[in-house]
C-alpha cells in the first residue's frame, strides 16, 4: 500500500472524518508549505509521549501536575467533576469557575461493561479525604449515563464524608424556545424553577 | 506553545476541520494505539517527498510516470482533462473510462489572477502533437470557471490540430426531480436532449 492510501486510511479513522474528506485532506496537504506539514508530523509523533494524564486530576497535560492543579491561586475547597479532559477546556473557556477539576475519563455504562472501578472515582475519593474540599460540583452531561454517574458519585461521597455534592442545573438553554424543548428538559426546568 | 495547542492548530487548518473538531481529534488521538499514531506521523512526514506530480499527466503519484500513464493496456487515443488529481480517482472509481488523463491543477479564474499559463495546458498541447490522440474529453465541472476553461481548451486545441474536443453532458442527474432542478441545468438538458 502506498503512502497516499495509508495516510488517507489514517485520516479516515479520525472522529468526524470519512473516506472522501480524508482524500480531500491528503490532496490538500500535498500542496501545502513543507514547514507546516513537517511540524504537523513532528507534533503528531511526540504527542503521546509528551502528553499524559495529570497525576492529581487526570486531565491531559504536558507538565505534571497540570497547570490548574499546580496553580496556587485556584480555590482548593471546590472540585468540579467532569467526564473528560475536553470538558475542563470548555469550562475554563467560560472562565468563571476558579476551583479544581477531576476528570473521570468516562461515565458508568453497565451495558458496555464500564463500572466505577474503570473511572477516576477512587482517586477523587482519595482527594476528598484531607478535609479541604467543601463542595463537589458534578458536571457530567444530563444524559442517562451522566445522571447515573452523578447519582453514584453523590452516594459514595456521602458514605465517606458530609461534603456538599451539587450538579449543574438542567433547563431551557438561553435563546431556546419552549415550542422545541423536549418534555424531560421542560419537566426538569419546572422542578428546578427559581424565585425572582 | 505546547504540543497540544500546536497540533490542534495544525489540524484546524485542514479543509473542513474547525477548532472544536481539532480539539476533539487530538483528545481522541491521545487514547489511540501508539502504532497507529506513529505510522500516521511517519506517513505524514514523508508525504510530500514521496508523492510528486506525474511528469506526463500531472496527477499526484509515488511512481513516475504514474500507474495510468505507464499502463500499456490503457487506450492512448483519448485524453480526459480534469481540474485536479482527485478527479482522476473519481473517474477511475466509476471504472468505464480506459483512456489517458491530463490534470490541469486548477481552472482559469481571472478574478484570482489564474490564467492559462499557470495551468497544465502547455503540457497538454505538447502531448497532442504526436498525432496519436483523436479525442480530448474535457471533464471540468459545469461551473462558470469550468465552462470558461473548457471553451479555452477547445479554442487552443482547435488552433493547432483537428482533434475532436468533447465535454461531459450536463443535465438532470439520475434520480433527480424536475421540480427541484435549477433553470440553467434544465435549459442545458433541453439543448442536449437525445433521440430514443
Amino acid at each position: 500500500m502506498g503512502v497516499f492510501e495509508d495516510l488517507t486510511g489514517s485520516f479516515s479513522k479520525l472522529p468526524g472524518i470519512g473516506k472522501k474528506s480524508a482524500i480531500r485532506i491528503v490532496n490538500w496537504l500535498l500542496k501545502q508549505d513543507k514547514m507546516y506539514v513537517q511540524r504537523f508530523a513532528q507534533n503528531l509523533s511526540v504527542l503521546q509521549d509528551k502528553i499524559k494524564p495529570c497525576s492529581i486530576c487526570g486531565a491531559w497535560t504536558e507538565a505534571d501536575p497540570c497547570p490548574i492543579c499546580s496553580n496556587p491561586l485556584r480555590e482548593n475547597n471546590v472540585i468540579c467533576v467532569v467526564e473528560q479532559s475536553q470538558d475542563v477546556a470548555t469550562i475554563e473557556a467560560y472562565g468563571e469557575f476558579k476551583g479544581q477539576y477531576h476528570v473521570l475519563g468516562g461515565l458508568i455504562k453497565p451495558l458496555e461493561g464500564i463500572g466505577p472501578s474503570q473511572l477516576g472515582i477512587a482517586s477523587l475519593l482519595a482527594r476528598l479525604k484531607d478535609g479541604q474540599v467543601q463542595e463537589v460540583i458534578v458536571a457530567t452531561n444530563p444524559t442517562i449515563e451522566g445522571d447515573t454517574t452523578a447519582l453514584y458519585l453523590n452516594k459514595v461521597i456521602k458514605e465517606q464524608s458530609d461534603i456538599k455534592v451539587t450538579r449543574l442545573a438542567t433547563g431551557i438553554p438561553v435563546g431556546g424556545d419552549l415550542e422545541y424543548i423536549d418534555k424531560r428538559t421542560l419537566s426538569l426546568s419546572f422542578r428546578g424553577r427559581n424565585t425572582f
